[in-house]
């Protein structure tokens, strides 16, 4: 920290992402990436954008907000799209959150949401999550303050119900719900229609997770016409021009190629349930995951031991240090093959262990 | 504005990017773009790069810091990528202003610094630019504040001298100087190489000028290592994957074609000596530019009324509603071929305006 930084920053715990070891190939299950490519459609859309790049792109995402209208069956008015669902989360922050109007959101989840509280000096409350990992939607409802609320949530991977949610927007009339749901696609219940109905509800999703675009950093905000001006007017004095060109049209064509990407997520669905099964065989806790990944802990080994040993394998998975969480890990869904890796080095590790303790 | 928009940003005015009309084809002069595609090895690169994009892109843009460091003549750990220079000027904005520490920049310059200002809550002072539209180096030294000078100036064009910059540096060793040096490839004296000698110094370039990549969104923040540990920290509470896969390698894989760069500024700058030739013999005064642009007034029609007749026409430039500029147009240098169309027009008009006087 140099002399010049504000003040204000002091305690400031900047968010980390996933590691990219670069001393060797890594089976790569620690940051909910999708393990297929992009369809080639999308790679010939860039291409032509990546022609035309001395022009700057349109502020407005004209193309791209047309067509995600289409798919999400939305107005045009009611889409914001942005560098990644984090930038529209941040937005949220800047725009529904002040010293006056405080947020909430749960003990364990999404790491950034007490990043972006901190940084823009907005107090924040989380709520426990339940002893199950669970969320009690009623810990929410009438909170007099802005919701932040990830579903399914991250790195529990559990969901909570439509119905839920719409109780938690119903009983906070007066305040910002925001639903993120990053992960919705893999087997979570959408909110985005109740943007209408609903003039408090803010539903993020990505293109990192379902639609294979995790580096070509793509998010959208759904609201109404109102919360959406109001994102604007961050956006438009932050980064009006804050998606690029080729990732706008990635986008774009990616909306247009939904059944590879269904095709994909039914996939990562099924070799998500492979993998929990030989999981839960192996004596792993895992839960309900609604994602693509798996939350999951072991009687016969520490989390943060489970996580070295495959990294000493070429298996990197992510492991929080955190207060309850510090047993699990969070694996990414990959691909079969990619899974049958991970467990086969799971199950050696296992004997490993057992072989140790005999001894 | 929506009921939950944070008081705080009452009198928030986003910045308003140039226009892009859609209703037909214009020759677009408005927004300072290279009129030159990028090479083709970049759209090369970029392809590769997009048939990777379910992978996250390198939160420390490793490759391209790596070639920027050996273009640039830096370290590494004194090189910050980010979402277009807008990106690191906000950066700037959040980790060097506070209530306490305020922002000085000129009354005409890059919009945005005021807009920045406004959105995190930074009390500023504007300083007026001379009669004649230069700054006076004099009126930035010992100001006790974060001091924002874009060197060259826009929409003026014109440049202060490296050793008047050095001076402002040095005379404000308790504040952070920051030089925004979009259009410096186009005649100024970039102090990149300063940041070693100075702890207080941020200089800021884009891609979007001089490297025809305004389309892919690409900025950098140069200054030594501990500003640059700040700014590492709000980015990293802000958006860690800020920069994409794709345009990461487009500005990488630019880096190594600095010779047809090179060409291509030499070419806009006889372009603009061309042009500036041209219009002064049609008795406009034009401001002597060091950028791609030119800042032009005519005596014989008013600056909206030219922009506006200008458009009718299919040609864009700029005009701004602001004070003591009214009068003036900022034209972006084009193509010669373009130039031409530019100034066929402008002489179009002006003698349109003559044969309405003497009717």
């Amino acid at each position: 920290m140099s002399r010049f930084f504000s003040k204000k920053y002091t305690a400031l715990q900047p968010y980390i992402p996933g590691e990219q070891p670069k001393d060797m190939r890594y089976i790569k299950l620690n940051t909910n990436e999708s393990p297929f490519p992009p369809p080639k459609s999308v790679v010939k859309a860039v291409r032509e954008q990546s022609l035309k790049c001395n022009l700057y792109s349109d502020p407005t995402c004209g193309a791209l907000v047309e067509k995600a209208a289409q798919i999400y069956g939305v107005k045009k008015t009611q889409i914001l799209p942005t560098n990644g669902s984090d930038e529209i989360l941040n937005f949220a922050f800047m725009a529904f959150c002040d010293k006056d109007t405080p947020a909430v959101f749960a003990d364990i989840t999404y790491g950034f949401y007490s990043v972006f509280a901190d940084l823009h000096g907005v107090p924040y409350r989380t709520i426990p999550l339940k002893d199950d990992f669970s969320i009690d939607y009623r810990d929410y409802c009438g909170v007099n303050a802005t919701v932040f609320i990830a579903n399914p949530n991250a790195p529990t991977g559990l969901a909570l119900s439509k119905p839920e949610i719409e109780e938690i927007i119903r009983s906070n009339p007066n305040n910002v719900v925001v639903i993120d749901e990053a992960y919705v696609d893999f087997g979570g219940e959408s909110c985005v229609d109740l943007i209408e109905k609903y003039d408090n509800l803010l539903v993020t999703q990505t293109f990192s997770k379902s639609r294979s675009l995790a580096g070509a950093r793509l998010g959208f905000g759904f609201a109404n016409e109102q919360l959406l001006a109001d994102l604007n007017a961050i956006k438009y004095s932050t980064n009006p021009y804050n998606v690029n060109r080729m990732t706008m049209e990635a986008g774009r064509e990616a909306l247009c190629q939904q059944a590879y990407f269904d095709k994909k997520c039914k996939e990562i669905c099924n070799t998500r349930a492979f993998t929990a099964d030989r999981l839960t065989r192996l004596g792993f806790t895992v839960l309900n995951s609604k994602t693509n990944f798996l939350f999951i802990k072991s009687r016969k080994i520490g989390g943060k031991e489970l996580y070295e040993k495959l990294k000493e394998k070429g298996v990197l998975v992510r492991h929080f240090n955190g207060e309850r969480i510090s047993e699990f890990n969070r694996v990414t869904i990959g691909t079969k093959k990619q899974m049958e890796a991970f467990l086969f080095c799971v199950e050696q590790i296992l004997k490993e262990k057992e072989n140790e303790k005999s001894k």
